[in-house]
Protein backbone atom coordinates (compact mmCIF):
# COMPACT_ATOMS: atom_id res chain seq x y z
CA UNK A 1 0.00 0.00 0.00
CA UNK A 2 1.20 3.15 -0.87
CA UNK A 3 2.14 5.61 2.31
CA UNK A 4 0.40 8.48 2.80
CA UNK A 5 2.14 12.58 2.21
CA UNK A 6 2.22 12.92 6.18
CA UNK A 7 3.43 9.66 7.26
CA UNK A 8 6.31 10.65 4.54
CA UNK A 9 6.60 13.57 6.02
CA UNK A 10 7.04 12.19 9.31
CA UNK A 11 8.71 9.70 8.46
CA UNK A 12 11.65 11.45 6.38
CA UNK A 13 11.77 14.02 9.64
CA UNK A 14 12.48 11.12 12.15
CA UNK A 15 15.06 9.26 10.35
CA UNK A 16 17.26 12.26 9.14
CA UNK A 17 16.16 14.48 11.75
CA UNK A 18 15.65 17.04 10.36
CA UNK A 19 12.72 19.18 9.81
CA UNK A 20 14.97 21.33 6.48
CA UNK A 21 13.57 21.52 2.99
CA UNK A 22 16.31 22.25 0.76
CA UNK A 23 15.31 24.65 -2.19
CA UNK A 24 16.43 24.27 -5.53
CA UNK A 25 17.11 27.85 -7.76
CA UNK A 26 19.27 26.91 -10.35
CA UNK A 27 21.21 29.79 -11.46
CA UNK A 28 23.69 28.71 -13.93
CA UNK A 29 26.61 31.69 -13.85
CA UNK A 30 25.99 30.44 -9.75
CA UNK A 31 27.38 27.21 -10.72
CA UNK A 32 31.27 26.59 -10.18
CA UNK A 33 31.45 23.56 -12.79
CA UNK A 34 33.32 23.96 -15.85
CA UNK A 35 30.83 22.16 -18.26
CA UNK A 36 29.09 23.25 -21.70
CA UNK A 37 25.82 21.49 -21.51
CA UNK A 38 23.38 23.43 -18.82
CA UNK A 39 21.43 20.22 -18.26
CA UNK A 40 24.27 18.47 -16.98
CA UNK A 41 25.87 21.45 -15.42
CA UNK A 42 22.72 21.49 -13.01
CA UNK A 43 22.15 17.89 -12.78
CA UNK A 44 26.03 17.65 -11.02
CA UNK A 45 25.10 20.61 -9.02
CA UNK A 46 22.00 19.16 -7.43
CA UNK A 47 23.37 15.43 -7.45
CA UNK A 48 26.08 16.43 -5.22
CA UNK A 49 24.46 18.67 -3.12
CA UNK A 50 22.18 16.11 -2.32
CA UNK A 51 24.97 13.01 -1.80
CA UNK A 52 26.61 15.42 0.91
CA UNK A 53 23.29 16.84 2.49
CA UNK A 54 20.67 14.25 1.76
CA UNK A 55 20.78 12.37 5.65
CA UNK A 56 20.20 15.46 7.41
CA UNK A 57 17.52 17.35 5.09
CA UNK A 58 13.85 16.03 5.41
CA UNK A 59 12.17 17.37 1.96
CA UNK A 60 13.69 18.99 -1.41
CA UNK A 61 11.66 21.63 -3.34
CA UNK A 62 12.69 22.09 -6.77
CA UNK A 63 11.31 25.34 -8.05
CA UNK A 64 10.08 25.30 -11.57
CA UNK A 65 10.33 27.96 -12.95
CA UNK A 66 14.09 28.59 -12.16
CA UNK A 67 14.58 24.98 -14.16
CA UNK A 68 11.80 26.09 -16.79
CA UNK A 69 13.84 29.33 -17.69
CA UNK A 70 16.68 27.39 -19.68
CA UNK A 71 14.14 25.65 -21.75
CA UNK A 72 14.38 22.02 -22.54
CA UNK A 73 17.74 21.21 -21.44
CA UNK A 74 16.48 22.83 -17.62
CA UNK A 75 13.11 20.52 -17.79
CA UNK A 76 15.56 17.69 -18.58
CA UNK A 77 17.78 18.79 -15.49
CA UNK A 78 14.83 18.73 -13.67
CA UNK A 79 13.52 15.33 -14.31
CA UNK A 80 16.93 13.88 -13.52
CA UNK A 81 17.02 16.13 -10.29
CA UNK A 82 13.52 14.53 -9.20
CA UNK A 83 14.54 10.98 -10.04
CA UNK A 84 18.01 12.12 -7.75
CA UNK A 85 16.33 13.20 -4.96
CA UNK A 86 13.74 10.11 -4.85
CA UNK A 87 16.12 7.63 -4.95
CA UNK A 88 17.29 9.25 -1.40
CA UNK A 89 13.44 8.50 -0.45
CA UNK A 90 13.34 12.58 -0.04
CA UNK A 91 10.06 13.32 -0.14
CA UNK A 92 9.99 15.92 -3.38
CA UNK A 93 7.74 18.83 -3.35
CA UNK A 94 7.27 20.62 -6.88
CA UNK A 95 6.89 24.54 -6.29
CA UNK A 96 5.43 24.47 -9.31
CA UNK A 97 2.06 27.14 -8.18
CA UNK A 98 0.03 25.92 -10.42
CA UNK A 99 -3.79 26.68 -10.23
CA UNK A 100 -6.17 27.24 -12.89
CA UNK A 101 -10.03 26.22 -13.51
CA UNK A 102 -11.16 22.17 -13.08
CA UNK A 103 -9.94 20.94 -16.50
CA UNK A 104 -7.04 22.48 -17.09
CA UNK A 105 -6.16 21.96 -13.20
CA UNK A 106 -7.04 18.63 -13.65
CA UNK A 107 -4.26 18.32 -16.29
CA UNK A 108 -1.82 20.03 -14.10
CA UNK A 109 -1.76 17.59 -11.38
CA UNK A 110 -1.66 15.07 -14.24
CA UNK A 111 1.53 17.03 -15.58
CA UNK A 112 2.80 17.21 -11.93
CA UNK A 113 2.34 14.38 -10.30
CA UNK A 114 1.91 11.47 -13.16
CA UNK A 115 5.06 13.42 -15.41
CA UNK A 116 7.23 14.66 -12.70
CA UNK A 117 6.38 11.98 -10.03
CA UNK A 118 6.61 15.20 -7.23
CA UNK A 119 5.71 13.80 -3.86
CA UNK A 120 3.81 17.22 -3.66
CA UNK A 121 3.29 20.34 -5.06
CA UNK A 122 2.30 23.99 -4.73
CA UNK A 123 -0.62 25.63 -5.92
CA UNK A 124 -2.64 28.70 -5.84
CA UNK A 125 -5.82 28.89 -4.15
CA UNK A 126 -6.52 32.30 -6.09
CA UNK A 127 -9.58 30.76 -8.67
CA UNK A 128 -11.24 28.64 -5.38
CA UNK A 129 -12.38 25.25 -4.85
CA UNK A 130 -13.02 23.59 -8.04
CA UNK A 131 -9.55 24.65 -9.11
CA UNK A 132 -7.70 23.02 -6.11
CA UNK A 133 -10.27 20.09 -5.99
CA UNK A 134 -7.89 17.89 -8.80
CA UNK A 135 -4.89 18.17 -7.09
CA UNK A 136 -6.95 17.19 -3.47
CA UNK A 137 -8.10 14.18 -5.63
CA UNK A 138 -4.48 12.70 -5.64
CA UNK A 139 -3.90 12.96 -1.74
CA UNK A 140 -5.95 9.46 -1.76
CA UNK A 141 -2.90 8.44 -3.51
CA UNK A 142 -0.41 9.42 -1.29
CA UNK A 143 0.72 12.98 -2.82
CA UNK A 144 0.74 16.36 -0.93
CA UNK A 145 -0.72 19.65 -1.91
CA UNK A 146 0.64 22.99 -0.44
CA UNK A 147 -1.69 25.78 -1.07
CA UNK A 148 -0.58 29.58 -0.93
CA UNK A 149 -1.95 30.96 2.20
CA UNK A 150 0.53 33.59 2.96
CA UNK A 151 3.34 34.93 0.50
CA UNK A 152 6.73 36.13 1.89
CA UNK A 153 6.87 38.96 -0.42
CA UNK A 154 5.98 42.47 -0.23
CA UNK A 155 2.96 42.38 -2.77
CA UNK A 156 1.49 39.86 -0.23
CA UNK A 157 -0.87 42.44 0.81
CA UNK A 158 -2.13 43.29 -2.58
CA UNK A 159 -4.60 41.00 -2.89
CA UNK A 160 -4.02 38.13 -0.27
CA UNK A 161 -6.26 37.81 2.77
CA UNK A 162 -4.23 35.32 4.69
CA UNK A 163 -7.15 34.48 7.38
CA UNK A 164 -9.87 34.24 4.64
CA UNK A 165 -7.37 31.79 2.75
CA UNK A 166 -6.88 29.91 5.55
CA UNK A 167 -10.35 29.34 6.74
CA UNK A 168 -11.27 27.95 2.65
CA UNK A 169 -7.70 25.65 2.92
CA UNK A 170 -9.45 24.32 6.16
CA UNK A 171 -12.63 23.61 4.71
CA UNK A 172 -10.90 21.73 1.70
CA UNK A 173 -8.58 19.91 3.59
CA UNK A 174 -8.28 16.53 3.70
CA UNK A 175 -5.00 14.59 4.93
CA UNK A 176 -2.55 15.32 2.41
CA UNK A 177 -3.39 18.87 2.05
CA UNK A 178 -0.78 21.74 3.14
CA UNK A 179 0.24 25.19 3.49
CA UNK A 180 2.53 27.37 1.96
CA UNK A 181 3.11 30.11 4.82
CA UNK A 182 5.92 32.81 4.61
CA UNK A 183 8.32 33.38 7.68
CA UNK A 184 8.16 37.27 7.17
CA UNK A 185 5.62 37.19 10.20
CA UNK A 186 6.14 35.00 12.92
CA UNK A 187 3.04 36.19 14.80
CA UNK A 188 0.48 35.46 11.80
CA UNK A 189 2.60 32.12 10.79
CA UNK A 190 1.35 31.04 14.46
CA UNK A 191 -2.17 32.39 13.93
CA UNK A 192 -2.29 30.66 11.32
CA UNK A 193 -1.16 27.07 11.99
CA UNK A 194 -3.68 27.40 15.22
CA UNK A 195 -6.47 28.21 12.57
CA UNK A 196 -5.74 24.90 11.30
CA UNK A 197 -5.31 23.41 14.83
CA UNK A 198 -1.58 22.58 14.59
CA UNK A 199 -2.56 19.62 12.33
CA UNK A 200 -1.80 20.88 8.46
CA UNK A 201 1.38 20.98 7.20
CA UNK A 202 2.80 23.71 6.83
CA UNK A 203 5.86 24.57 4.27
CA UNK A 204 7.25 28.22 5.09
CA UNK A 205 9.83 29.74 2.98
CA UNK A 206 11.69 32.79 3.64
CA UNK A 207 13.71 32.22 6.85
CA UNK A 208 16.67 33.90 7.02
CA UNK A 209 17.21 35.70 3.98
CA UNK A 210 13.92 37.46 3.90
CA UNK A 211 12.58 37.04 6.91
CA UNK A 212 11.71 35.32 10.75
CA UNK A 213 14.44 33.37 11.84
CA UNK A 214 14.57 29.50 12.17
CA UNK A 215 14.57 29.53 16.14
CA UNK A 216 11.29 31.64 16.31
CA UNK A 217 9.61 29.66 13.87
CA UNK A 218 9.73 26.62 15.44
CA UNK A 219 8.76 28.52 18.55
CA UNK A 220 5.68 29.72 17.07
CA UNK A 221 4.58 26.06 15.45
CA UNK A 222 5.06 24.39 18.57
CA UNK A 223 3.89 20.62 18.76
CA UNK A 224 4.18 18.26 15.85
CA UNK A 225 6.72 19.63 14.71
CA UNK A 226 7.85 16.82 12.41
CA UNK A 227 4.63 17.77 10.23
CA UNK A 228 6.06 20.67 8.91
CA UNK A 229 8.91 22.03 6.79
CA UNK A 230 11.10 25.04 6.65
CA UNK A 231 12.52 25.45 3.49
CA UNK A 232 16.01 27.48 2.55
CA UNK A 233 16.99 27.59 -1.25
CA UNK A 234 19.62 30.48 -2.05
CA UNK A 235 21.16 30.09 2.30
CA UNK A 236 21.71 26.72 1.12
CA UNK A 237 22.23 26.70 -2.60
CA UNK A 238 25.33 28.96 -2.93
CA UNK A 239 26.32 29.85 0.24
CA UNK A 240 29.92 28.32 -0.93
CA UNK A 241 30.69 32.43 -2.28
CA UNK A 242 30.11 33.49 1.50
CA UNK A 243 33.07 30.78 2.13
CA UNK A 244 35.45 31.14 0.08
CA UNK A 245 35.88 27.94 -1.17
CA UNK A 246 34.51 26.24 -4.43
CA UNK A 247 33.10 22.96 -2.66
CA UNK A 248 29.51 23.87 -2.99
CA UNK A 249 28.81 20.83 -1.90
CA UNK A 250 30.43 20.90 1.64
CA UNK A 251 29.48 24.58 2.10
CA UNK A 252 25.64 23.22 1.81
CA UNK A 253 26.19 20.52 4.11
CA UNK A 254 27.84 23.19 6.66
CA UNK A 255 25.01 25.24 6.32
CA UNK A 256 22.28 22.52 6.64
CA UNK A 257 23.67 21.34 9.99
CA UNK A 258 23.74 24.88 11.20
CA UNK A 259 19.89 25.58 10.15
CA UNK A 260 19.34 21.99 11.83
CA UNK A 261 21.00 23.22 15.04
CA UNK A 262 19.13 26.45 14.85
CA UNK A 263 15.61 23.96 14.56
CA UNK A 264 17.28 22.22 17.14
CA UNK A 265 14.88 19.31 17.04
CA UNK B 1 11.35 48.54 -34.13
CA UNK B 2 9.49 45.80 -32.21
CA UNK B 3 5.47 46.51 -32.70
CA UNK B 4 4.01 46.96 -28.86
CA UNK B 5 1.00 44.19 -28.32
CA UNK B 6 -1.62 46.57 -28.65
CA UNK B 7 -0.87 47.24 -31.71
CA UNK B 8 -0.09 43.69 -32.86
CA UNK B 9 -3.85 43.06 -31.50
CA UNK B 10 -5.95 45.67 -33.65
CA UNK B 11 -3.41 45.23 -36.59
CA UNK B 12 -4.32 41.08 -36.32
CA UNK B 13 -8.00 41.97 -36.06
CA UNK B 14 -8.01 43.92 -38.60
CA UNK B 15 -6.15 41.93 -41.24
CA UNK B 16 -7.92 39.03 -40.25
CA UNK B 17 -11.20 40.43 -39.77
CA UNK B 18 -11.96 38.63 -36.09
CA UNK B 19 -11.58 39.26 -32.57
CA UNK B 20 -11.41 35.05 -32.10
CA UNK B 21 -8.91 34.10 -30.25
CA UNK B 22 -8.62 30.21 -30.85
CA UNK B 23 -8.05 28.61 -27.76
CA UNK B 24 -5.88 25.16 -27.57
CA UNK B 25 -6.47 22.37 -25.74
CA UNK B 26 -5.32 18.96 -26.78
CA UNK B 27 -7.09 15.98 -25.58
CA UNK B 28 -5.34 12.44 -27.09
CA UNK B 29 -7.84 10.88 -26.85
CA UNK B 30 -9.97 13.69 -29.03
CA UNK B 31 -7.79 13.67 -31.54
CA UNK B 32 -9.25 11.31 -34.61
CA UNK B 33 -5.49 11.05 -36.00
CA UNK B 34 -3.96 7.27 -36.63
CA UNK B 35 0.13 8.58 -35.34
CA UNK B 36 1.57 6.56 -32.40
CA UNK B 37 3.77 9.80 -31.66
CA UNK B 38 1.64 11.92 -28.89
CA UNK B 39 3.67 14.70 -30.72
CA UNK B 40 3.21 14.53 -33.97
CA UNK B 41 -0.43 13.92 -33.20
CA UNK B 42 -0.96 16.99 -31.42
CA UNK B 43 1.04 19.27 -33.91
CA UNK B 44 -0.36 17.96 -36.84
CA UNK B 45 -4.14 18.23 -35.53
CA UNK B 46 -3.18 22.06 -34.69
CA UNK B 47 -1.44 22.42 -37.95
CA UNK B 48 -4.59 21.70 -39.74
CA UNK B 49 -6.49 23.19 -37.60
CA UNK B 50 -4.61 26.84 -37.89
CA UNK B 51 -4.25 26.14 -41.61
CA UNK B 52 -7.65 25.80 -42.19
CA UNK B 53 -8.68 29.15 -39.63
CA UNK B 54 -5.49 31.44 -39.53
CA UNK B 55 -7.17 34.17 -42.10
CA UNK B 56 -10.06 34.26 -39.85
CA UNK B 57 -9.06 34.27 -36.33
CA UNK B 58 -7.06 36.90 -34.37
CA UNK B 59 -4.74 35.34 -32.24
CA UNK B 60 -4.87 31.73 -30.54
CA UNK B 61 -4.07 30.47 -26.92
CA UNK B 62 -2.56 27.52 -26.50
CA UNK B 63 -2.95 25.94 -22.75
CA UNK B 64 -0.07 24.95 -21.30
CA UNK B 65 -1.52 22.36 -18.94
CA UNK B 66 -3.20 20.56 -21.65
CA UNK B 67 0.40 20.20 -23.40
CA UNK B 68 2.40 19.55 -20.37
CA UNK B 69 -0.20 16.92 -19.16
CA UNK B 70 2.01 14.86 -21.29
CA UNK B 71 5.56 15.09 -20.24
CA UNK B 72 8.49 16.13 -22.94
CA UNK B 73 6.04 15.18 -26.08
CA UNK B 74 3.07 17.56 -25.23
CA UNK B 75 5.99 20.26 -24.70
CA UNK B 76 7.89 19.75 -28.06
CA UNK B 77 4.13 19.93 -29.70
CA UNK B 78 3.41 23.09 -27.89
CA UNK B 79 6.79 24.65 -29.14
CA UNK B 80 5.96 23.45 -32.80
CA UNK B 81 2.38 24.54 -32.24
CA UNK B 82 3.75 27.99 -30.99
CA UNK B 83 6.16 28.32 -33.98
CA UNK B 84 3.22 27.28 -36.60
CA UNK B 85 1.25 30.01 -35.48
CA UNK B 86 3.93 32.55 -35.29
CA UNK B 87 4.31 31.74 -38.89
CA UNK B 88 1.31 32.73 -39.27
CA UNK B 89 1.24 36.12 -37.88
CA UNK B 90 -1.00 34.98 -35.28
CA UNK B 91 -0.60 36.78 -32.30
CA UNK B 92 0.18 33.73 -29.43
CA UNK B 93 -1.07 34.33 -26.10
CA UNK B 94 0.31 31.55 -23.83
CA UNK B 95 -2.69 30.29 -21.54
CA UNK B 96 0.05 29.42 -18.19
CA UNK B 97 -1.19 31.22 -15.22
CA UNK B 98 2.04 32.13 -14.49
CA UNK B 99 3.09 33.84 -10.70
CA UNK B 100 5.46 33.81 -7.61
CA UNK B 101 7.45 36.00 -5.76
CA UNK B 102 10.29 38.52 -7.30
CA UNK B 103 13.13 36.27 -8.72
CA UNK B 104 10.72 33.43 -9.71
CA UNK B 105 8.36 35.37 -11.39
CA UNK B 106 11.15 36.67 -13.76
CA UNK B 107 12.46 33.34 -14.37
CA UNK B 108 9.28 32.52 -15.14
CA UNK B 109 9.16 35.49 -17.51
CA UNK B 110 12.17 34.49 -19.19
CA UNK B 111 10.95 30.85 -19.65
CA UNK B 112 7.53 32.29 -21.34
CA UNK B 113 8.81 35.05 -23.03
CA UNK B 114 12.13 33.73 -24.14
CA UNK B 115 11.87 30.08 -24.35
CA UNK B 116 8.45 29.31 -25.16
CA UNK B 117 8.80 33.01 -27.58
CA UNK B 118 5.28 33.89 -26.67
CA UNK B 119 4.23 37.30 -27.77
CA UNK B 120 1.47 37.24 -24.28
CA UNK B 121 0.91 35.29 -21.28
CA UNK B 122 -1.71 34.81 -18.61
CA UNK B 123 -0.35 35.60 -15.32
CA UNK B 124 -2.44 35.28 -11.59
CA UNK B 125 -2.30 38.37 -9.58
CA UNK B 126 -2.43 36.65 -6.16
CA UNK B 127 0.94 37.44 -5.15
CA UNK B 128 0.85 41.21 -5.72
CA UNK B 129 2.50 43.91 -7.35
CA UNK B 130 6.01 42.31 -7.40
CA UNK B 131 4.93 38.95 -8.53
CA UNK B 132 3.35 40.52 -11.53
CA UNK B 133 5.81 43.02 -12.26
CA UNK B 134 9.12 40.93 -13.59
CA UNK B 135 6.17 39.87 -16.55
CA UNK B 136 5.30 43.62 -16.87
CA UNK B 137 8.79 44.77 -17.82
CA UNK B 138 8.71 42.33 -21.17
CA UNK B 139 6.06 44.71 -22.69
CA UNK B 140 8.23 47.50 -22.87
CA UNK B 141 9.90 44.51 -25.55
CA UNK B 142 6.54 44.21 -27.23
CA UNK B 143 4.95 41.64 -25.06
CA UNK B 144 1.52 41.45 -23.42
CA UNK B 145 0.39 40.89 -20.19
CA UNK B 146 -3.02 39.35 -19.12
CA UNK B 147 -3.82 39.47 -15.33
CA UNK B 148 -6.61 37.16 -13.89
CA UNK B 149 -9.18 39.46 -13.13
CA UNK B 150 -12.64 37.71 -13.03
CA UNK B 151 -12.36 34.05 -14.02
CA UNK B 152 -15.87 32.11 -15.15
CA UNK B 153 -15.66 28.86 -12.91
CA UNK B 154 -17.85 28.54 -9.43
CA UNK B 155 -15.22 28.52 -7.32
CA UNK B 156 -14.15 32.21 -8.54
CA UNK B 157 -16.21 33.67 -6.07
CA UNK B 158 -14.34 31.45 -3.64
CA UNK B 159 -11.36 34.32 -2.83
CA UNK B 160 -11.38 36.74 -5.63
CA UNK B 161 -12.32 40.20 -5.34
CA UNK B 162 -13.03 41.39 -8.81
CA UNK B 163 -13.61 44.80 -8.29
CA UNK B 164 -10.07 44.89 -6.35
CA UNK B 165 -8.64 42.93 -8.50
CA UNK B 166 -9.34 45.61 -11.25
CA UNK B 167 -8.27 48.44 -9.41
CA UNK B 168 -4.88 47.12 -8.84
CA UNK B 169 -4.59 45.71 -12.20
CA UNK B 170 -5.06 49.41 -13.68
CA UNK B 171 -2.94 50.44 -10.88
CA UNK B 172 0.23 48.27 -12.12
CA UNK B 173 -1.01 49.04 -16.22
CA UNK B 174 1.04 49.63 -19.06
CA UNK B 175 1.04 49.28 -22.36
CA UNK B 176 0.43 45.82 -23.35
CA UNK B 177 -1.32 44.92 -19.88
CA UNK B 178 -4.34 43.97 -20.24
CA UNK B 179 -6.94 41.71 -18.22
CA UNK B 180 -8.64 38.01 -18.25
CA UNK B 181 -12.20 38.34 -17.79
CA UNK B 182 -14.64 35.27 -18.08
CA UNK B 183 -18.02 35.87 -19.91
CA UNK B 184 -20.24 34.31 -17.25
CA UNK B 185 -21.34 37.45 -15.86
CA UNK B 186 -21.83 40.22 -19.00
CA UNK B 187 -22.99 42.98 -16.26
CA UNK B 188 -19.43 42.05 -14.56
CA UNK B 189 -17.40 42.19 -17.61
CA UNK B 190 -19.07 45.27 -18.25
CA UNK B 191 -18.39 46.61 -14.98
CA UNK B 192 -14.84 45.52 -15.75
CA UNK B 193 -14.47 47.24 -18.47
CA UNK B 194 -15.78 50.50 -17.38
CA UNK B 195 -13.18 50.73 -14.88
CA UNK B 196 -10.35 50.19 -17.29
CA UNK B 197 -12.02 53.56 -19.19
CA UNK B 198 -12.10 50.60 -21.91
CA UNK B 199 -9.08 51.06 -22.61
CA UNK B 200 -7.11 47.49 -21.57
CA UNK B 201 -7.16 44.58 -23.93
CA UNK B 202 -9.45 41.65 -22.19
CA UNK B 203 -9.18 37.88 -23.03
CA UNK B 204 -12.75 36.67 -22.57
CA UNK B 205 -13.41 32.14 -21.92
CA UNK B 206 -16.08 31.35 -21.40
CA UNK B 207 -17.67 31.94 -24.29
CA UNK B 208 -21.00 29.59 -25.23
CA UNK B 209 -19.79 26.47 -23.31
CA UNK B 210 -19.77 28.39 -19.73
CA UNK B 211 -21.31 31.42 -20.15
CA UNK B 212 -22.91 35.00 -22.52
CA UNK B 213 -23.20 34.71 -26.09
CA UNK B 214 -20.92 36.46 -27.80
CA UNK B 215 -23.30 38.61 -29.10
CA UNK B 216 -23.99 40.24 -25.58
CA UNK B 217 -20.39 40.35 -24.64
CA UNK B 218 -19.70 42.46 -27.96
CA UNK B 219 -22.64 44.98 -27.00
CA UNK B 220 -21.24 45.06 -23.32
CA UNK B 221 -17.79 46.17 -24.38
CA UNK B 222 -19.01 48.93 -26.34
CA UNK B 223 -16.11 50.63 -29.04
CA UNK B 224 -12.37 49.54 -29.09
CA UNK B 225 -13.88 46.08 -30.23
CA UNK B 226 -10.39 45.16 -31.99
CA UNK B 227 -8.58 45.42 -28.43
CA UNK B 228 -10.23 42.29 -27.25
CA UNK B 229 -10.12 38.96 -27.88
CA UNK B 230 -13.03 36.20 -27.00
CA UNK B 231 -11.43 32.90 -26.53
CA UNK B 232 -13.02 29.62 -27.77
CA UNK B 233 -11.74 26.43 -27.13
CA UNK B 234 -13.44 22.92 -27.10
CA UNK B 235 -16.13 24.85 -29.21
CA UNK B 236 -13.65 24.87 -32.01
CA UNK B 237 -11.38 22.04 -31.02
CA UNK B 238 -13.74 19.22 -31.13
CA UNK B 239 -16.96 20.52 -32.72
CA UNK B 240 -16.64 17.93 -35.40
CA UNK B 241 -17.52 15.65 -32.96
CA UNK B 242 -21.17 17.31 -33.42
CA UNK B 243 -21.12 17.19 -37.25
CA UNK B 244 -20.50 13.40 -37.20
CA UNK B 245 -17.63 14.07 -39.77
CA UNK B 246 -13.86 13.70 -39.00
CA UNK B 247 -13.19 16.73 -40.93
CA UNK B 248 -11.77 18.46 -37.62
CA UNK B 249 -10.30 21.30 -39.08
CA UNK B 250 -13.32 21.95 -41.76
CA UNK B 251 -15.34 21.76 -38.67
CA UNK B 252 -13.22 24.25 -36.79
CA UNK B 253 -12.86 26.65 -39.81
CA UNK B 254 -17.13 26.36 -39.90
CA UNK B 255 -17.30 27.31 -36.09
CA UNK B 256 -14.82 30.17 -36.02
CA UNK B 257 -17.00 31.46 -38.77
CA UNK B 258 -19.88 30.88 -37.01
CA UNK B 259 -18.26 32.74 -33.76
CA UNK B 260 -17.02 35.66 -36.02
CA UNK B 261 -20.28 36.31 -37.86
CA UNK B 262 -22.25 36.54 -34.18
CA UNK B 263 -19.68 38.97 -33.17
CA UNK B 264 -20.35 40.76 -36.27
CA UNK B 265 -17.38 43.04 -36.51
Amino acid sequence: MQMNFVKKLIKSAEEKNSIVCLGMDPVLEEIPINEQSPSKKIVKFYSDIIEATHDSIGAVKPNYAFFAQYGFPGLRALKKVISVCKNKKLPVILDAKRGDIGKSSAAYAKEVFEFWKADAVTISPFMGKDSVEPFIKYCGKGKGVYILTRTSNPGAADLQDYQKTAAKVKEWHTEGVGAVVGATNVAELKEINEIFDGKMPLLIPGVGAQGGSAKEIVEALGENIKLHRINSSSGINYVYKKQDTDDYAGAAAKAVKELNGEIGI
